[in-house]
Order: C-alpha cells, then structure tokens, then sequence
C-alpha cells in the first residue's frame, strides 16, 4: 500500500506531459498551460486509493485518474469564466491570459479527452465507470449552477447549501474513490461504502475550508483570510450565524453584508464568535468525519488496507493551508 | 429503406421529449428551451441512414443519433456565446434569454448527457463509437478556434479554409454515417467509404452556402442575402476572388472589407461576377459532389439500398435554402 504522497508523485509522473496536440497552438497551448499550473491532484490520488483498496493498482486506475483530473480542471476553466476570476494558484486564469472563447474552447476540448481516457480501459468496466462518470459530471455542473443561484437570493438555508456543496465538491471526491474501487473489482456494498465515506470527508473539508477562511491563521493559510467574508459568500459559518443570531446580531450581519467597509471583517467575524461558530462548525465537521470513518470501517477488507485512507482523511482535515 | 423524411419524423418522435430533469430549473429549462426551437435534424437522421444502409434500424442507432444531436446543440449553444449571438433560427439565444454563465453551463451538461446516450449502446460496439465521437467533437472544436483565428487573420489561403471547414462542418456529418454504419456492423472499407461520402458531401454543401449567401433568391434563401459579405466573412467565394483577381479588383476588395457603406455587398458581388466567382463555385461543388457519389458506389452493398442516401444528396444540394 501507498500513502497520498507516494501515490501522488506517481500519478504526476504520468499526468504531468503534454496532453494535447500542437495544432491548433492557440487552442491546446491554452490547456497544456492551465495543466500545468499545478494542484494538489486530490482527486485522480483518491482514485487510485480506491483502487489499491482491492489490490494492485492497474494501468485501468491511472486512465480513469487522468479523466477525472481533466474533468476537474474543465470545470475550473469554466467556472474560472463564470466567476470572472483573474487568477488561479496565482497564475492567470485562462480567460485572463487567452480571453474567454479560447477558455470555453480550451475546457469542451478538455472534457473530451477526458472520456479519451475512459476510453482505454477494459471494457468490462467501461460502462460503470461512465455511468458514474457522467452523473458526477452533471452533479457538479448542477451544484455551480446552484452556487450562481445562491449568490443572487437573499435566502439560501442551511440545507440548500448543503445540498449545493456536496454537488459542487463532494460528489467528485466520492466519486474518484469509487472509480477506483469499482476499476479494482470491488462489489456494490464497498463501492458504496466508499462512496459515502468520500462525501462525508468531502463535506467534513469544506466545513474546515470555510473554518479556515475565517479564523486560520494567516501565515499559514496561504490564502487571503476573511475572504470569504469580503466577497459575502455565503459558508457553512454564514449560515449558521443566520440561523442562531439574536435579532440585533441579524441587524448588523445584514447591515455587513451591505458594505465595503475597512472593518467588515473584523466586526463580522465578532458576530460569528458571539454565536459561537467556531466550535459549532468544528462540532459539525467532526460529525462528518465520525460518518466517513463509520463508512471506512465498514468496507469489508483487512484493516491495514484501510491504513493510508484513514491517514488522508487526517491529512485532509488536519492541514493548515 | 426510409426516406430522409421519413426518419426524419421518426427520430423527432423521440427527440422532441425533455432531456433534463426538472431541478434545477435555472440549469436545465434553457436546454430543453433550445432543444425545441428546431433545426433540420440532419446529423442524427444521417447516423439512421448510414444505420439503414447495413440493415434494419437499431435502437442502438436512435441512441447514438441522440448523442450527435445533443453534441451539435452543445456546439451551438457555446459558439452562439463566442460569437456574441444574439438569435438561432429566429428565436433568442440561450446566452441571451439566460445569460452567458448558464449557456456555458447548460451546454456542458448537454454534452454530458450525450456520453449518457452513448453509454445506453451494446457494449460491442462502444469502443469504436466512442474514438470516434471524440475524434470527431475534438476536430469540431479545433474548426471552431480556427474560425475565430481567422477572423483575426488578414490572409487565410484557400486550403486553410478548406481545413478549417472540414473540421468545422463536414467531420460531424460524416460521422454521423459512419456511427451508424458502425453499429450496423458495416466493415471497415464500407466504413470508410461512408466517411467519405458525408465529408465530401459536406463540402459541396458548405460551398452551396457560401454561393446562396451571395447569390441566392432572397425570397427562397430565407436568411438575409449578402449576410457573409457584410460581415467580411471568408467563404469560399471571397478567398477565390483574392486568388484571382487583378490587382485593381484586389485594391476594391480590400477597400470594401475595411467599408460598411450601402453598396458594399452590389460592389462586392460585381467583382464577384467579374471573377467568375459563380461559375467556379459550381463546378467545385460538382467536384466534390462527384467525389462523394463515387464513395457511395464504392460501398459494397446493392445499389437499391444506396438510393435514399443519393436523394439526400440530391436534396441537400438542390435545396434553395
């Protein structure tokens, strides 16, 4: 067994060439350059995870982590547009550095080569694998759409969001197990058990993401603290701090959300230690991750398999940055 | 043996369904909007009659025939918002009824959903759909970007455009033979030949466009004649004229690309006519047309079972509109 690093360092190996033609240049050059500009490679990792759960890792699993590795970063070129975003990792985002026809291009070519990939593996799995496939795909798109959605109502419940962000992050990360597991021979009641231990872990992230945005600590959080604040997005802290404000802290969140103010912040972040969210949002994300281990557990294979899961989900959810 | 008509009806009968689910609205109501606004269905009736041609029709074929149609609205969806359209036989846009972030949105789940289609088919011959669906909506994509690269470009040569128009226009008509050829267990000279026949086809086709756009009965030709000249679009007929003309013709059309004046398109159209523009096109439609015809006889089944797909010819090439 391979814990994430290892794993990673050979998934990178094979990913980490380029994927496209020359010509046209101004259309591939575009890809080859957004797949290049790193990240983490969670996803295509845990597909392999879930298939040296079962056994020896296949040249099926490496195919299946590249399509799911370029289904990711097709969602992020588009997403990227729809989000007007100038930046990605600190690099320019595609439609910043090649405009957004070539963007939109750049990401259907990318989804294209990703079902190339599925393409190659035995055929024996080849038909679960894009069942899985596609509907996590649609699932994702639905959980952006969702997003857009959210930011324009004035209400977005604590179940809406969750709804939204298992779409948008979760599945994918469930899914990428599963595949893997599914390419390793693994029957229906470990897939599924796999499956539901990826989404819980997922969930148990984006609730320590968005911890994170608001309390990390600076130095290590890379990112720009309070972000998340700033822009008015709407986390799992927000929503909390709506749902158990008393009516004056509902005031001033309301009056916050209307300003650019110097101290929004500040004062927001105020509010949010006043409804103790900090240790509810920790609470909730212990409770996933108690959910995801429970599923972990009940995967029937020997336990030392196990191991390097149970040790990425700590990694996941122990990291700072 | 069906006519084009025909299965025309029969593929609209099972196309004309909601494709999406109903949640969440905001995503999939603009797809099944812009899947019922119309269009001649020619791709996917095209895979029925290559089907047709080995034998009788298979659900297999209906399927994949779905798929293509769900793939040409996909790229028309997203070409409408590169190229900033603001209608599609005659009604509103997705982008502009939706705005941009939903159509690039609804047109990737609309691709996805194609792959769902292609994963209904017999797992025999799923493979060989696959590369070469993908092949194909690669090569569509790759015409697209060199559309928009030659918009910028001040000389493009005739077999540039000839390239990018294959790519653009013909690969997808003549895959769509060729799928159902390949589901109907058709061998690999037939296949080929096919192929053939739809690329060639549809470059007769192209430059029959390209003439009733300047040369076409405004009464029977519908869109607004002169469309391509105003918008200094290169066709086949503008890229012929720079070819032959004389240096004063030249110094004219150069003049009247860098114009919007009233007379641009009577101006354009007599050195058309000075060129010989009309002539030329024609017989280079009849080249490609008698190229096709001879990729029909060479396909080793009766004559009998080839005659509705020269009709279609016929009728593709006939048609004043």
């Amino acid at each position: 067994m391979h814990s994430f690093q290892e794993l990673a360092k050979k998934f990178i190996n094979r990913f980490d060439v380029p994927h496209f033609p020359k010509h046209p240049a101004t259309l591939y050059e575009p890809g080859d350059y957004f797949l290049t500009i790193g990240g983490k490679r969670i996803r295509p990792v845990m597909c392999l995870m879930g298939n040296e759960l079962f056994g020896d890792i296949t040249e099926d699993a490496y195919s299946v982590a590249i399509a799911i590795e370029l289904f990711h970063n097709f969602t992020l070129v588009h997403d990227d547009i729809m989000d007007a975003a100038p930046l990605r990792r600190g690099m320019e985002t595609v439609h910043t550095k090649y405009g957004p026809s070539v963007a939109l291009l750049c990401g259907d070519v990318m989804i294209i080569k990703a079902y190339d990939y599925i393409n190659k593996i035995n055929i024996e799995h080849i038909r679960a694998v894009m069942e899985l496939f596609n509907k996590t795909a649609t699932e994702v798109c639905e959980g952006q759409q969702l997003d857009m959605d959210f930011e324009k109502q004035e209400t977005v419940s604590f179940d809406e969001y969750l709804h939204m962000i298992s779409l948008k992050t979760s599945v994918l990360l469930a899914a990428s197990l599963k595949l893997g597991a599914i390419i390793g021979g693994a029957g229906e009641a470990n897939c599924n058990n796999i499956y539901n231990f990826g989404l819980n872990l997922g969930l148990a992230f984006q609730i320590q993401d968005d911890y994170l945005d608001a309390f990390g600590d600076p130095a290590k959080f890379g990112k720009d603290v309070g972000g998340d604040i700033r822009q008015n997005k709407k986390t799992f802290l927000l929503l909390h701090a709506l749902e158990v404000a008393t009516p004056q802290q509902l005031t001033t969140i309301k009056e916050l959300l209307n300003t650019d103010s110097a101290d929004k912040v500040e004062r927001m972040l105020e509010i949010f230690k006043a409804c103790n969210v900090a240790a509810w949002a920790n609470q909730l994300k212990e409770q996933y991750l108690a959910k995801a281990y429970k599923y972990l557990d009940d995967i029937a294979v020997t336990a030392t398999r196990k191991h390097e899961l149970a040790k990425l989900a700590e990694y996941l959810i122990q990291r700072q940055s």
